[in-house]
């Protein structure tokens, strides 16, 4: 840790002193703001400007806002209205499409398609590769043919090889446009030619300096290019850096997104697979990767397919519907395994105001270790080892939470209907649904991301299948069993 | 778009031409990689060194470690094997501590306990500030002490200043060290003094220009600056930056990543209450507590408090237990709904054996809507407006697939007991059911976060709660009415 700011010493003695950065009050108030967001009274007033079929108010509020808050707009806007903005922004997307690059999947697509090929070419040209081929990648194959037929040759090459990357690869995230130096260099040299060259890319975070053969040898970070002299060769700044974690073009985006965390790093280069350099992955790809993969999990977890918060009625019951159907399945196999007890429950109702109980818990627990499985895998925690530690410590936690609920709930049970059989079979059924529900949410996603499929989509289907049955049979087994 | 890369003319006479990106093969297939994680061998070999009682083998392969594959030896290892581990590194924890600012709280909790205070100021002096402030945060409060007391006055003031700021804000994530210059500087100037200083931060991004107050104008991008010429005076590339984000220090540290994602930011000034400059945090501080959030809202909605994948059991087991009391309180009640029936399901026993199917159907759509909701409400994306609307929305999903289900669920229920009216019974209660869930799963989140309640935890109870007495209210009190 330093002694705080570096700054120069003039300013010093000009300035006030260092500040004193404790906050002012006493409390442990964190403060929330929000004025990083769109003001809704300029939603408002687009609005009422469209009722009032006055466009060149609508024009005058578009042009003062940020690209970001020009997105949010057209997310929160009324299909119609949203028409009606596009319609006005059209000539200068051909110029700047950047606001494209802000919207979700729903709205970006509901754009594309009001835009004409020509249109949509025009506002690609500007943008960096990546995002250019985040644009026209969920395009038709033939929409997407006569965008890239109007674009210049060079572009329509570069969008060509992006295309031709599997999906979710590190070569769909990359920039083609990066800095590469050769090592003989000197940092003079280096810094004169950035002066003097138009065609650099809008922001870069390193300097790649690489061998004749265009591999890339090692990422110098500007910062550390900033502080060296003139006269310093870039090859001897070499032993400062730390091993250039190259990546290759075919690897899959979520190890990129690993890769990036373990290593803390802001930009990347990417190789083809004669580990020759070929384009740049930078940190903001890789967050939007993080958040992405994160909200993935987190919604299939849920049952959701994709995040359907702005899409319309139809299309969000259509797809709903296939997981609510599958678990349709998955409780008229309960409902069956409850059948089979049926002459039970006729002479002892009280197990049918019961047996919802045991079935839920056993959900439940299976749920939690169902979770942490499910996040240990997909933050590659769960290796081979860890994997059966984590099978025997959720068996070790179902049995101890499972003889804390038996407890609890054979007395409750025993209390209720005045009847300690009723309150033993409560406890044995609960006791071994839930060691079968820890085993259970752990055994069932290692055994799904062995068999190469998503766990986080199909887990909680089968949980619930085992939980049910299990939790089902085993109360109402034992209660055939112990009380006729 | 540009034409790929930039690299100056010579090499590329001396290059092989462009590689041609596309992969040698035609196959979609994404690679994924393993070499960037701990070899499981190495793992091995130390375990079988200290089985041995071979210390300076240990010590041979520890210094061939990365520090981030040395943290996942520390996190893979049995914690007799790794306080051996701990022991032979000692030493080398004074000087440099960086491995402890990579380990899961668990492994550094335990480790923080087996060094003492001053071992622990060694190993901190050498960090930035926001890590530093991460490993202390969760100590009790004397050893916390006894470590600042044991560092240099410099240092202990930037930790106890750090300390001051709200848990989870700005300023606790910030940096202390960053680049101020005055504005009225020359290119040249600013690239002779970093040339000189000592003093600067290992890495940086920007330098921040200040006026003679020290409120930061404005942040210059080190590759903007490098393509200055030296004459050029900074105030003059100010027209080209961006309007400068700054972040006050007791700003949450959500919105403070909402912010970094917005606007694409690979680092923003951190300001006191008066505006001046005190501190600067950068994309991976944000990236962590992207990942953080997101595993966060996932283990909550799973009904887990914390990732204890690493914890032991007996923690484990005390860690799951409150969320399982909580249900089985809900079951409980559930149970008292279907009590209220008892006689009905005397009577016709294929009650008993059907109601699960309904209560687990609403469970089932409400938790999509809950999903959905929560996600929505974690990105900002429901404001006033859009919940409104997405209330309406579920509701009219709920019942496009309450009307789904009921056919299906109807045609079921009378083809297994040869009964129309039971098929009627459940056809009408699902479509109940399914519109509740749909309603309650928007409603409930909503409600608790306007609250300022973690919509992420409470929601799911209430939402089974409301599922279950709906689900089975409906359904049993629909045959108790139409059977009987």
């Amino acid at each position: 840790m330093s002694d705080g700011r570096t700054d120069p010493a003039e300013p010093a003695s000009d300035a006030p002193p260092p500040a004193d950065p404790r906050p002012a009050t006493d409390t442990d108030a964190v403060t929330t703001e929000h004025s990083h967001r769109l003001d809704p009274e300029v939603v408002d007033a687009v609005e009422t400007a469209i009722d009032d079929a006055r466009l060149e108010t609508v024009e005058k509020i578009v042009a003062t806002l940020h690209t970001a808050d020009l997105a949010d707009l057209l997310t929160q806007l009324h299909p119609d209205d949203r028409h009606t903005v596009v319609a006005v922004i059209r000539p200068s997307l051909r110029i700047d499409g950047e606001v494209l690059t802000y919207l979700d999947a729903d709205v970006r697509d509901d754009m594309l398609g009001l835009l004409d090929a020509d249109e949509i070419a025009g506002a690609l040209k500007e943008l960096d590769t990546d995002d250019a081929l985040g644009l026209i990648t969920d395009l038709d194959a033939d929409k997407r043919q006569a965008i890239l037929s109007n674009l210049p040759v060079a572009a329509r090459r570069l969008l060509q090889e992006g295309l031709s990357f599997p999906e979710y690869s590190a070569g769909r995230l990359m920039q083609r446009e990066f800095v590469a130096l050769p090592m003989f260099w000197t940092v003079g040299k280096a810094i004169d030619f950035l002066r003097q060259t138009d065609d650099l890319p809008d922001d870069f975070y390193q300097l790649f300096l690489v061998d004749p053969t265009f591999r890339p040898v090692v990422g110098l970070s500007l910062s550390r290019f900033l502080r060296s002299k003139r006269s310093v060769r870039l090859a001897d700044l070499i032993a400062e850096e730390e091993d250039l974690r190259t990546i290759p073009a075919t690897l899959d985006q979520e190890e990129v997104a690993l890769i990036f965390r373990r290593y803390g790093l802001v930009s990347a280069p990417v190789v083809d697979e004669a580990g020759r350099l070929i384009g740049v992955i930078t940190f903001d790809d890789v967050v939007e990767v993080i958040d992405e993969e994160a909200e993935d999990d987190l919604l299939k977890m849920g049952g959701v397919q994709e995040d359907d918060l702005g899409s319309a009625v139809w299309t969000t019951t259509r797809s709903r519907f296939p997981w609510l159907a599958v678990n349709l399945l998955t409780a008229i196999v309960a409902s069956l395994v409850i059948s089979i007890f049926d002459a039970t429950i006729e002479q002892v109702v009280a197990l049918a105001v019961l047996m919802p109980i045991v079935a839920s818990m056993g959900g439940n627990a299976g749920t939690q270790a169902l979770t942490v499985t499910v996040r240990g895998l997909a933050t590659k925690e769960i290796t081979g080892r860890r994997a059966r530690k984590a099978v025997f410590k959720e068996s070790a936690v179902g049995v101890l939470n499972g003889l804390a609920f038996a407890a609890i709930g054979s007395l409750v049970a025993a209390a209720w209907f005045q009847d300690v059989l009723i309150g033993g079979v409560i406890g044995l059924a609960m006791i071994v649904t839930l060691v079968v529900a820890g085993l259970s949410g752990t055994l069932i996603p290692l055994a799904l991301d062995r068999m190469k499929v998503d766990p986080a989509v199909a887990s909680s289907v089968f949980l619930t299948t085992v939980t049910d049955v299990v939790g089902f049979m085993s109360f109402l087994g034992l209660a055939t069993w112990i009380l006729l």
